[in-house]
């Protein structure tokens, strides 16, 4: 029996309509949602059943190429991967299907990405010896938007650009929805795969400086002639609210940074939680609590945020339980430069239930300190 | 009291059930669906509730229009303008109340139009005495898309475009998310307000003769030099579903029809049910029940369909309660032309529960009828 499979059926209940809004603002349609989930009566059938939905689209995807719908086919393939993706997110064990259902999610999606909207183009970031997958994208019609602040004409030359960190259980597939959001503002997207993350987990796993990879991005956007090194800000959600507060600290090209439902610290995590704790030793690539213990608690702003001079938005939900709001205060209150806390009193974790009030507010916000606005 | 306020509370909580699908594949933000209904305990609370989150994002989209934030004032706008579409859309009487919130839709979502992507265009179509209001939509880079089946360079000149048909209580406005799965497959789009509809109804009621509407409508289009009146596709939902095949059957620059959750005739309607009687005489804009009896009877498609020598598709929810599938099928079995009939076994009306199967499957066929191929 698998460390998930202890938890009782009423956790299950309650995690189903918990995770409802996550799925439904990244990419789930409701009707997947509802008839999966009803299916599933033990933890043992999360992964299998999302399969099963994602096998659905997939023959469907394979009827509609066959009739040369191809704009039909990439759609299912997207809607597939999502299954796959929220399949596997939270079922680490055994490492042989989560390592099947995300290889198999990361292969459709490849085929997904000239028909987004606007396209993503895959990238290989070089960090430490190994590549990060990524996907870039760049806003559509960016000269329709009048020039910029600075009176510069938007869309000519190189584009500024916002560079995405995943979380915990989240990779790049997950953020195109927030993306669009993003892009609509004049920003480019950079949203990579980093250690312990998606594709690049099996090449790498999590690491306490974590910002040295954030810093291969910078790199890596530095060489490219269509984005704007002098524009670079950063955004994070869930873990990923305290990998870009930790990476923008320590990494002076970053102009700015906003994280959604992050943390301070990770210091007081529940490792022997049997929902988290395999999740972070996946994350970490260990076997044991003791080995995951001093990763978590060296992962930790403490030092670090007080290097950070540039400008720092942190948004919360109150009713986060993950993550608690006066965790993530503490963000704001040691940070070395300026900064802004908003709290929705409604919000959950990461806001995913209001994704239509806390995107736009960080894409503002990330556009504005670049002297964009839309 | 209304006539609405007589339904039972059971019957209240079985239609915020039912009517989910449908306002979250049109634009209303899950949250928003779930806070909203939760605040209406009775029918007389429907419109007031759901105007009272308009006017939050009304708020919303006002404090980012002070900030500069256009683009987000634009979406806090069109979510307040479908938040008050659902609000009065079965709400009829008084109708001091549903014109106003009919208007102030109108008037929120003309804000929203250059900020839908692709953008709309606001036209008015000329028919017999008054204009119909109608929003136009050009596929954004056509030219991506590789030449069409007869050799031509898509996106170069005219753009083969679909008339879309809204119903009984659908207006243009709600088109958007559908009119986007249309612009992916290299279509324009022509969604208007017609007789006894949105905009249109304080202008002109329902007719009988709807078709002739639906000819004013390709009139326009044939004097627009942008779109291509030689191919001409059109598409209509629920009410919208009957209205298509009428017009097209009586119409031969229609080249094709597709119809969701339509029927193949209106006389069994009862017009005494207190939720959708008082809707009816409100779309012919008559008093009484015996006024409203006529017109429902004489619209029939019983010696129109048969007419019809050019395409159809007929796109049916088995789940439908509001138009039998025995109804619509009457469609495919009388029609003069080809046809094609698909039955989702899950789909529920206008297939609303399941808008990610039936949209691509509409807008593919459509694409098909003029040779386009994406």
């Amino acid at each position: 029996m698998t460390a998930t499979g202890e938890l009782s059926l009423s956790v299950l209940e309650r995690v189903k309509e918990a995770w409802r809004p996550r799925f439904l603002a990244n990419g789930i349609e409701p009707y997947d949602y509802e008839v999966t989930t009803q299916r599933i009566a033990r933890w043992e059938d999360w992964l299998p059943e999302w399969r099963r939905t994602a096998e659905e689209h997939v023959a469907a995807a394979e009827e509609a190429a066959r009739a040369g719908h191809r704009a039909t086919a990439a759609q299912y393939k997207r809607l597939a991967a999502m299954c796959l993706h929220f399949g596997h997110f939270n079922v680490v064990e055994p490492e042989s299907d989560w390592l099947a259902a995300q290889r198999r999610k990361a292969e459709l999606f490849r085929d997904v990405l000239p028909y987004l909207d606007p396209p993503a183009e895959r990238v290989a970031i070089p960090f430490a010896g190994i590549v990060m997958p990524a996907h870039l994208r760049h806003p559509r019609d960016a000269e329709r938007h009048p020039p910029d602040a600075e009176g510069r004409p938007r869309g000519a030359g190189r584009t500024p650009v916002v560079l995405y960190f995943s979380g915990l259980d989240s990779t790049k597939e997950e953020a195109t929805t927030f993306e669009d959001v993003l892009l609509s503002r004049g920003l480019a997207t950079v949203t990579f795969d980093g250690p312990g993350q998606g594709e690049t987990w099996e090449r790498m796993p999590g690491r306490v400086d974590w910002e040295k990879a954030a810093s291969a991005v910078v790199d890596f956007v530095e060489k490219r002639t269509d984005l704007d090194s002098s524009r670079i800000v950063a955004v994070g959600v869930s873990l990923g609210g305290y990998l870009v507060m930790r990476s923008a600290a320590l990494e002076p090209r970053i102009r700015a940074a906003a994280g959604i439902g992050g943390r301070f610290d990770q210091s007081d995590r529940d490792l022997e939680d049997p929902m988290h704790g395999p999740r972070f030793l996946h994350f970490w690539g260990v076997r044991t609590v003791a080995e995951a213990r001093p990763l978590m608690t060296a992962s930790t702003l403490d030092g670090v945020i007080e290097k950070m001079d540039r400008p720092v938005l942190v948004v919360h939900g109150a009713r986060d339980t993950l993550a608690t709001p006066e965790n993530a205060r503490r963000i704001v209150e040691r940070t070395g430069g300026p900064s802004t806390w908003v709290l929705y009193p409604e919000g959950n974790h990461v806001c995913n239930n209001i994704p239509h009030k806390y995107r736009p507010l960080v894409a503002d916000w990330l556009a504005d300190q670049i002297g964009l606005s839309v």
